[in-house]
């Protein structure tokens, strides 16, 4: 995903996706809390569509970890788009050829311009992709995990996660709700702030949500309690990206995450999930956040730390609950 | 001081200063190690001259420190600058109606213009100005500080520190150089780099000169022992700056300070010396490197982190040895 804020103006993201579906069932969806969908629908067939992902990208990097998590990997192909992009478009400059393998685009653009030739919306990761015409199916991110979890069910490994526990739904609708505005949203709102009053305003936000996380993740392992949930992807793809980008880049610097005894134990323990850590490139994040946002570091210089080693420390968490995730990589 | 990097260079700072010197005898230093001086000298003279500081400038802060270390407030009077500047000047932007009192400037630069009007070097903090001429004497930050000690000996307050301990004077001067060239200016090296390979060069000088503070400071309380010296002065100026400005507005970011044991427990030591802590105003300092430097932070935005609390925290190094400086504010 990629978003600016206009001069002068608080931050606020572009939410208007491409809204298809990749459903089981025509025109409806597996999740009871949903039902019937007013969006065009695909059907789910193993091999047929490309998730295209960027390491870099936080809002990617949920797709890429639940995939995992459910075992899709030879269900939904994987491509990856390099860290950096030009104003228009994510770039397969990591491929032998500046090539995706599958797609044979260079450009991501490509593939949403098949699909609507007088697409001038962003072009964002995640992104799923139909292989046989090469074209756009959807870049709803939260659409796309979501049904990966309910639609492709018949694929999942068999000790797949249960990532949207029906027991405590509404509640976990509500914890990522505030996620995604306080935190997943509330880094950017920081970064992207125009105005200092904006700015301050953002900072006190995401700093009031992340004490709300320091508290309620102290006596639960996880954000819904013993048990690896959707919630728990959402809010790890940020804290991954805090310390490296966030802090010093947006400027979300009260204290950096590794100060934050609780919440920083819950990401390590998270990031030493089989599924989780793994999906994280330092580096790429870092060159993707410091070279794309030029209007925030003109000098384009990437700083060398943090120094990351940390992340592989002890978490001590095992007390509070029993990981659910796939226990061999 | 202020100093900008050209486009594409690596960091070098301008030291062409005004070299006059204010002395005790003319035309001599009364540091045994210095003897006969071949630029201009003006005599000691309570109440002539008047030190031209801003809160936010460490080469300034050292100078506000030495004065009241050696008790010199009623001697040498003490002007303030506002935190930011243009391009040309430091102004007195904090005084009522924006004049310096004594002086009667709005602008640092008239001083300078009335030693030389066509002076075109950088208008910097500290600057020690000729009261009754309201013309500037010298900007030589390190001699400031040095003349203050040597030169006005006979109205320092009688339990004044020896700054300058003559047993170590050999090794206090090595330290200082290195101290000087890759902590108090390696921060602006990495800050002001213009190409990846100059800023990552600086970052590993940085930090391998950190961790050399870290290691010599494990088992002396002081740089040159269990005294404060003037190499404290000039590595704390750096060090209070640390985690509100270098670590993310220079990059200096393999870590916080807050993250390096003992050099924070120094820091923290010397902040809670009289004469230290009081000098330091964070707003200042961040207001002045977030606003000046729009090439780094073309937004203006200053952040309103990190959390300073920490600086009031027990340091625990008093089993080091004993503290030398003035013993009551």
């Amino acid at each position: 995903m990629s978003a600016y804020a206009a001069k002068g103006k608080a931050f606020e993201r572009d939410m208007r996706y491409v809204p298809d579906r990749i459903t089981r069932e025509d025109g409806r969806s597996q999740d009871p809390h949903v039902g019937t969908l007013d969006v065009p629908t695909w059907p789910v067939e193993p091999g047929r569509y490309r998730l295209v992902a960027a390491r870099a990208c936080p809002w990617a990097n949920r797709a890429i970890i639940v995939r995992t998590l459910l075992g899709l990997e030879n269900v939904v192909s994987l491509g990856l788009a390099g860290p950096t992009h030009d104003q228009r478009s994510w770039r397969f400059d990591l491929d032998p050829g500046g090539v995706d393998p599958v797609l044979r685009y260079e450009r991501l653009e490509q593939a949403y311009l098949a699909r609507d030739p007088s697409y001038d919306r962003g072009v964002t990761v995640p992104a799923m992709v139909d292989v046989p015409t090469r074209s756009l199916v959807t870049n709803d991110f939260p659409a796309i995990t979501h049904d990966l979890f309910f639609e492709w069910r018949d694929h999942h490994r068999p000790d797949a996660p249960d990532l949207w526990p029906d027991e405590c739904r509404e509640e976990m609708d509500e914890v990522m709700e505030k996620v995604f505005t306080e935190v997943n949203n509330g880094v950017y709102r920081c970064g992207f702030a125009r105005t200092q009053e904006a700015y301050g305003a953002a900072y006190d936000r995401l700093w009031s949500a992340m004490d709300w996380l320091e508290e309620r993740l102290t006596d639960r392992r996880y954000l819904m309690g013993d048990r690896i949930t959707e919630a728990d992807v959402r809010l790890f793809t940020t804290l991954a990206r805090f310390d490296a980008v966030y802090h010093g880049h947006f400027k979300c610097n009260r204290n950096k995450l590794s100060e934050m005894p609780v919440l920083w134990a819950y990401a390590r323990d998270l990031f030493q999930t089989p599924g989780f850590g793994e999906t994280i490139d330092f580096d790429q994040i870092k060159q993707h956040y410091y070279v794309v946002h030029e209007d925030i570091n003109p000098t384009g210089i990437v700083p060398k730390g943090p120094d990351e080693s940390g992340w592989h420390a002890p978490h001590g968490r095992e007390r509070l609950g029993s990981p659910q995730a796939r226990r061999s990589a």
